[in-house]
């Protein structure tokens, strides 16, 4: 029997998550805070819930895909929650990206009522969000994620179970730390070569397919290069997952020196109104010290 | 008519490099400090120079690839070194990987005696070397690029003319910038991640193919957690080359604070007598300050 699926947040990424689910055959309950998210759904023939707690009460598997931790718990535990009207047997599949910590907390929770939960945060952008080729980290009991694997196909592509309740959001927080830190890498080379007087393009021919390559110097770089700031992936964001990996690490123990030190670079031009710039954007905050910008 | 090749410096790179010179059918003469390195290749029949000064005498395009930039400057300048014979017209061809301040004295120097230089460090490690796959960055004048194109040919395999003299140095050290702070992000991700009690094999897994991706992550992360500090790169020369970076960021005037710290964090390492491990090793440093290790 097709499960009923639930979907709560039509933002950027839940839009084409919940167009795919739709396209797959799901019968689908949406709920957005902005109802007005919804009108290309409601033209599909889904139906909208008022609240959260309608979708829960009418649906097998929830997806929720929002902001933070904040927007979690609300949209879990708030009024007219999830929680309120969830059905014992309930899998709530958590596509946001949130703190490891509240997510096993959340998860503990919802075993009160006989529900179950999987971490699974997403990359991929909104462009992978629309075309279903998002990239899954799934944290959870293997039971729930073969369950929801169905779901998972029909919005991304590389689905991998990373570990027990948290670990999927571990493992994005630790994506977000290699984004980040090969994109300080790209800032730190390109202003060392445009103040050496060399052509940053041909250098970054020289140097791209070798051991100094990554995705973001391949993708990223040429947008510095341009100064060409349109987000993959906004720095408003960035920041809120570099929180959340502050936190993490605090609460583990453990040192990560050099995203601290670009948390704060990010911070900065946050505060400077540029929050809407892409991620590749911190090499404005080097430029600031600088005194001298990439190709200006 | 094929111009005769001087080879000063057959270290583990040189080697390498100056059998694929043979093989392209080079007239070849060497030296190196310790004589013994030339045995292999004076069993192939190459004459051997008792003084980098005799292979000036014999040479039309003089290839140098010793360590560091006093070591080239000696091989130049000191007794008996090339300059003293070098005859008008010739061309060294600098492969070491020094400083690119000094490059462009010492290129500048050779002009008194009607020779040019060109900077060209490589990468690809000793694999590469043998092989002849060499990334090779080159700094100079068009026509000497062109002249020396057949010799680069036979040596590597990506030959990119990024501009002016010192311009070779300047992308070399680029790429070094690059594959430290790469390594650095992979050296935070693997603590976080096991501090979070993911399995490592699964979060790298779900990470590299997308946004997180790098040559770092995807080969020397795995050697990281299997605890294989065997060198592709060691952190004496990691080391030697970050020396550089900062020396010519300090000249530029540019800022680059990670790498900064990357040039500590490995300086420390070293001290502890690690400089043979891997570049890689740079993990050792945080696993040091966190007061665990990955795997162990």
């Amino acid at each position: 029997m097709t499960e009923r699926i639930g979907f709560v947040g039509l933002g950027i990424m839940g839009q084409g998550m919940a167009h795919n689910l739709l396209k797959a055959g799901f019968p689908l309950i949406v709920w957005n805070r902005t109802a007005s998210k919804a009108e290309s759904l409601i033209k599909a023939g889904v139906q909208v819930a008022e609240t959260p707690a309608q979708v829960a009460a009418q649906s097998d598997i929830i997806v929720v895909c929002v902001s933070d931790t904040p927007d979690v718990e609300a949209v879990l535990f708030g009024d007219n929650g999830l929680y309120e009207t969830l059905r014992s047997g309930s899998l709530v599949i958590d596509c946001s990206t949130i703190s490891p910590v509240a997510t096993k907390e959340f998860a503990h929770k919802l075993t009160e009522k006989q529900a179950t939960m999987l971490d699974a945060p997403i990359s991929g952008g909104s462009e992978g969000a629309a075309n279903g080729t998002l990239s899954i980290m799934v944290g959870g009991a293997s039971a729930d994620v073969e369950r929801a694997m169905p779901v998972f196909e029909a919005m991304g592509k590389t689905i991998t179970h990373v570990g027990d309740c948290g670990a999927g959001q571990t493992v994005k927080l630790v994506n977000q730390i290699l984004v980040v830190n090969n994109m300080l890498g790209v800032a730190e080379a390109l202003l060392f070569a445009q103040a050496g007087g060399v052509n940053l393009e041909k250098a970054l021919q020289a140097v791209e397919a070798g051991a100094a390559g990554s995705w973001m110097l391949s993708n990223r770089a040429p947008q510095v290069v341009d100064r060409d700031w349109r987000p993959g992936f906004t720095i408003d964001l960035q920041q809120k997952d570099l929180r959340l990996v502050l936190e993490a690490a605090d609460k583990f123990g453990t040192p990560i020196p050099s995203t601290s030190l670009i948390f704060q670079l990010y911070r900065t031009l946050q505060k400077q109104g540029l929050g809407g710039d892409g991620n590749h954007a911190l090499v404005k905050a080097l430029e600031h010290v600088a005194g001298f910008a990439i190709n200006e």
